[in-house]
């Protein structure tokens, strides 16, 4: 099975099994190539169900001057994958996706939150190079509000996923311990406080990998390795799997930093990307005969 | 009963029962007059309880550059009630403080991180009058983060009180929502915006009576019902107990804002605030017999 992941990597090419899609018995592997609608990757297909369900859960209502710009900080902010990972690890561990659409909402929430924040116009704020300018529809002022808003927010939305039919409190209670940690301060915000500390420079050459590897752990990491955890306790994965998937999401989560990030050109990333490639994939081998293929496609997002 | 409340209100004094004080049977009136060491108030009593468990709770570990600052900020905070009143509450409806004491460490987080955040100088941010000039250790980017930092740790502190011996996931979940909409875009943010809405002025008079009403009742308001209906809850009471204590709240934290904020010196805010404490007192009325001195110390702290 590991040979198999290795070949797919190798190929550059990720065949995603669609829910929707109709499985050939007969043709076992045809029927792991892609056959969504509208070439739809994995990603963006529930990417799009995470974004109907946030457009659901944050009406325009009034105060329309809170709510209107709430609701557009939260779309504006650039599509992230560990929502989606968030849904896979759940679907990976045997669970259903809807159980965990609310946690991937919050993750998608504290994303834009902390994007809305990193943005915002300090007066001692140098801004970083890794993070691109920015069109601002709003005040600084209201979008240090409305990030502040929108941080609760998404508790919220996952503390009142609690379904007494389902009996599932203390798993949404342990997702929000994990989402908490892995947004405070030895989450995200060590991430963004690594990142504030890299010598400015005029170049092109901003830090080094070693520099670039640490700030993307604490924060595409981190976020990706909590999303992949919280989606496998959610889908009622055992510790085993969960710490699993919980490693596949930080790999995952730092390529994403990495590849998309300020210090993509560095010299010496593109082997450290694939070394994290082969760790991801490694983490996902005894998972055989699962939704492996949906997942393992994140590695190449 | 309500007649003693007004009594009480009337003569300013308010008397005290401590945990610790020893109950003399034969004086029951007596028994609830001040008997707490070095003079100290219900309310600061039970604060320096809150304060010795989250120095407990924030520890200075490493990274110390992110956890030093972190420190800092929640306990430079001014103090607030609200934390307060939440054990007060819990102790109201027969519940015992340690019940509420994960929730009132939230609160005082939720608390200290709205008020870093609203102390940032930001490039278009005037500083409302409404706010004092207050010293920063640090600069405005790590207030930034560290609010960031604060807010999910606050959740992370209440969820992580849950204990399955005592059953209360279903509490715990219930008092999240609680303070994340305290917290959120139709509780404290909004207050905040109504708040920046204030016309600027240099003189002496801000804003009109029902201007600096509306944004109490936001902000103090709001975090003081939310503290009082989670200690209700967290402490076992009933629907109407929790609702009581929720309208309680939102009076006591209205007086707060009031007598601290701006517009202090107000015309008609005197008139007002009398008002708001007697609707407060009343609240309590059906509270007979129980732990009532202490919580209705809160309506003139």
């Amino acid at each position: 099975m590991a040979a198999a992941f290795y070949r797919l990597n190798g190929n550059q090419t990720f065949h995603i099994l669609s829910r929707s899609s109709a499985v050939r018995p007969s043709l076992p592997h045809r029927s792991m190539m892609i056959t969504m609608s509208q070439n739809q990757s994995y990603w963006a297909s529930v990417n799009s169900e995470i974004e109907a369900h946030l457009k659901q859960a944050i009406p325009l209502r009034p105060p329309l001057q809170v709510f209107e710009p709430m609701h557009h900080l939260v779309f504006a902010a650039p599509q992230n994958t560990a929502p989606a990972l968030c849904l896979a690890a759940c679907e990976l561990v045997g669970g259903h996706r809807d159980q965990a659409m609310a946690a991937a909402s919050a993750l998608h929430l504290m994303h834009a939150a902390s994007f809305t924040h990193e943005h915002l116009p300090l007066t001692d704020r140098p801004r970083p190079k890794s993070r691109p300018v920015i069109h601002h529809a709003y005040g600084p002022n209201i979008e240090l509000l409305l990030g502040d808003a929108i941080i609760p927010f998404g508790f919220e939305l996952l503390a009142r996923s609690d379904d007494p039919a389902q009996n599932n409190s203390d798993r949404i209670l342990r997702v929000t311990i994990e989402i908490t940690r892995a947004m405070g301060s030895q989450g995200m915000v060590e991430g963004q406080y690594y990142e504030l500390e890299c010598p400015q420079s005029d170049g092109e050459e901003l830090c080094d990998v070693g520099w670039i590897e640490q700030v993307c752990k604490k924060k595409e990491g981190g976020l990706h390795a909590c999303g992949a955890a919280c989606g496998a306790i959610l889908g009622g994965g055992s510790e085993e799997e969960i710490e699993k998937l919980r490693r596949f999401g930080l790999y995952v989560g730092m390529i994403q930093g990495m590849l998309h990030g300020a210090g993509r050109k560095e010299k010496g990333l593109k082997e450290v990307v694939e070394e994290l490639r082969n760790l991801a994939l490694k983490e996902l081998e005894e998972f055989k005969g699962r939704k492996v293929e949906a997942i393992s496609s994140f590695v190449n997002v």
